[in-house]
C-alpha cells in the first residue's frame, strides 16, 4: 500500500541502499533524515549532486577527478617538479593531498593488475604512465600503491617498465603513528625492525 | 588545491557526510561510486531527490509521510476499521506495514515524552490523537511504542488520556521468532516466562 502512493520515496531508498556502506535499512533512516531536514540537506544533496554529475570527469592525464579536462594538479604549473606519485585509486590521491607533503603530480591506475580478474597493464593508465614519464622530465616515480599482494605484484610490474628511466621509490613500511606494537600484525613488525633507524 | 578545484566534489562529500551512518571517509567513498556511476546512480539520485524535496509532506492527519496533504493509509477507505495503531516514528510504521499484517490506520506521534528534553505532550501529536479517538470512531488503540523507558512513559500518560475511550493494547512481548534464548536480556525471558502460554 505505502508502495503506491509514495512511489519517489520509495525509489529514493531503492537508489540510497546502493551506496556503499548503506543497506536497505540504513538508506531508510537516511530518507526520513532527509525528508525531515528538507531545506538544510534534501535540496542541497539534490543539487549539488545533479552539479557533480553535470561537471565531473576523469582528468585526461593523470586520472584524478575534476571538472575539467585537466584537473586542477595537472594544470598547476608549480606542482611539475619532476616527482610523480603512482597510486591505485583516486581516493588514495585524496589521502596523499590530505596530509599536504607532497608537491609534485600523481598518476592514478584505476586498480591493480589482477591475473583472477583478468585485470592487465593497458586496463590500467600504465601505458600512458611510461609516456608521462618521458614526456614530463620526471625524474622520481614514488609507488604508493596499497601494501597488498596486488599492490605489489602492480608495483613491481611497473618498475619493471620504468627500469632506468627515473629514480624509483616505494613508501616505508613500519609502525604507524600512534600505533601500538601490540595490536600490529607480525609482518608490520617485521618490516619496522628490518628497516630500523640509528636515533 | 584539491579543495579550489573541485568545490561540487567537496561540497558533496561534506553533505553526504552529514547522513546518519555515514562519517567524511564513508562519504568520500560513497562519492567516488556515484561519479563512477554517474547514469545509473548519480543522475537518478539527483532527480528523485529533488522530486521527493518538491513533493514529500506530512499526512496531516496521521503524520505519516507522503506526496498530498493526506496519506495514502489515510485516504484508504478499507482501512477504516476502527483500529489505531500509534507509533513513535514515520520508521516504525514502516516496519509495521512491512509485516503486511495489520489492516487498520496509524497515527505518528513524532517522537516520545521526555522530562529532560523539555518533549511534552502538545510537541508530539497527542492532542490529536485524542481528537481522532473521538472523531474516527476508534475501537481499539495499539500503543506499538518501543519497549524503552520514553516509549513505556509515553504509553502510559496516552493510555491515562484515552481511558474509557477505546480498548486499549500494547505489542505482546516475549522471544522474538528465531530468537536463540542464550542471546536474550533477563527482561525479555522474564516476560516471555510471565506471559507463558499454553500448547
Amino acid at each position: 500500500m505505502i508502495k503506491n502512493s509514495t512511489t519517489d520515496i520509495e525509489d529514493l531508498i531503492a537508489l540510497m541502499a546502493k551506496l556503499p556502506g548503506l543497506g536497505p535499512r540504513s538508506a531508510r533512516r537516511a530518507v526520513l533524515h532527509l525528508i525531515r531536514k528538507r531545506a538544510l540537506l534534501l535540496t542541497p544533496l539534490a543539487e549539488t549532486m545533479s552539479e557533480v554529475a553535470a561537471t565531473a570527469r576523469e582528468c585526461l592525464n593523470c586520472g584524478n577527478v575534476g571538472t575539467s579536462d585537466l584537473c586542477t594538479i595537472c594544470e598547476d604549473l608549480t606542482r611539475a617538479n619532476g616527482e610523480l606519485c603512482v597510486v591505485e585509486e583516486v581516493s588514495d590521491l585524496w589521502a596523499i593531498e590530505r596530509a599536504g607533503v607532497f608537491k609534485g603530480r600523481y598518476h592514478v591506475l584505476g586498480g591493480t593488475l589482477s591475473a583472477l580478474d583478468a585485470i592487465g597493464p593497458e586496463d590500467l593508465r600504465i601505458p600512458r604512465l611510461v609516456d608521462r614519464v618521458q614526456s614530463e622530465a620526471i625524474r622520481e616515480v614514488i609507488l604508493a600503491l596499497n601494501a597488498t599482494i596486488d599492490g605489489q605484484t602492480t608495483a613491481h610490474y611497473i618498475a619493471d617498465q620504468l627500469h632506468g628511466q627515473a629514480r624509483l621509490t616505494s613508501l616505508a613500511q613500519g609502525v604507524p603513528i600512534g600505533g601500538e606494537l601490540d595490536y600490529l600484525d607480525e609482518g608490520t613488525i617485521t618490516a619496522a625492525l628490518r628497516a630500523r633507524k640509528d636515533i
